[in-house]
């Protein structure tokens, strides 16, 4: 993969915008950002609606927890859907660390400068706010 | 607190059933089960509010994570919000799991014989898979 | 199983006493506690050179952390033997935990009156504090 | 590959080293790399002291927790120890993961080929580990 393919590459899932988000990345200029440096289109789609498959099923769970507890479902019962539930969240973390590991920290290490500081200490701080939840 | 109240507010939030939960804690059993032991009306519906209250501010977090995905938001924010909705989740779970020692827990032990070693056994249980998520 | 049963009981593994807990519990009045309600001298040295035995082994973990350290063992494996070491902590934990359930939380809701109420506020919030971190 | 090779490793405070990531990567090249973005044998030193204090503590931590269920403290004041310990642990864990993606991960990138697909695989996997404890 080249340094361009990589820069290409770093926005599949989700924008890297080093300076939007170091400085003030607002949604506004998040989305926007993301949108300018483009998506390879495919590899892009398939992706996002891989993301939005499992966010939809864990709503499924949320709501399933909501009837448990409408029907009085024994809470030891509820527990166990509740750490599911958890637990499908945490793997979707992982799923988008793992891209933005392989694509906005990789490009920023490639593009070389100080961004590779900036990415790896906020990655660092999001895998902090994961591991203290 | 007599051991009779203790029984009653024992399902004021979900219901206790050693048995049905041991051997085969169906829905429509735990249901069943729940409604035989009685709520205390009102007691019983604000906890039950409450935690549908709860519930539906993470569905509602997690529909916020769907749509941050389809507008491209950086991952790291979207990282963020999966950590608030997590927290979120176990502090629904920490609640459950107290009412549950408040009240079916304590209703075992005062009821004497083996259930209290079940319902224990049960809780340690549940409290395990909440610490390996 | 009897009041005095589960108060001598919930001795087995640590010492029950909610108001010193509740009030000052200084380390000598807790041991003073401890031992004043008498340990099932045997069950008791035995869960209690269980847990030594446990700590004993994690404590040797930590120092094979040190020795990877200073051989310079690649990072990923030092991760790896850390992610071990937290999981023994928290079965430790785990293992405390359900014997103060079966003990302390038991003991007290026999007992009746308040006490339960502060044993469980206390159990609860030291899982809350077990799933933070 | 000896300590003192090791030793050398481009990540100041643990090795990078390409077997371990298998593919192409020859250690010699990621510590080369290394040294080119200058890990002076002090910072490296300094880090390494670092770490092992944080060790050391914990050691100590573990010991409390030792000397604790000999006294028969209160399991609840255990607990809470138990907690401590569990923070500091993950705490050392997330500065060496900094570390590693700051200098290994960035330097399979910078260096191109597959060997990044491999160390986010490998650093993505850890990260599983240490929520999953």
């Amino acid at each position: 993969m080249t340094t361009t393919e990589a820069g290409t590459g770093s926005t599949g899932a989700t924008p890297c915008h080093g300076e939007a988000a170091g400085a003030d990345g607002s949604p506004e200029q998040v989305q926007g950002h993301g949108h300018d440096h483009g998506h390879g289109p495919h590899g892009y789609s398939d992706q996002k609606d891989q993301h939005l498959k499992r966010l939809r099923r864990i709503e499924g769970q949320i709501r399933g927890l909501q009837r448990m507890v409408e029907e009085d479902v024994y809470c030891i019962d509820i527990l166990t859907q509740v750490s599911a539930s958890t637990k499908a969240l945490q793997s979707f973390a992982l799923q988008l660390l793992q891209e933005h590991l392989r694509h906005c920290v990789a490009a920023a290490a490639v593009k070389g400068g100080d961004e590779i500081d900036t990415k790896v200490a906020e990655a660092s701080a999001a895998i902090a706010r994961l591991l203290r939840t």
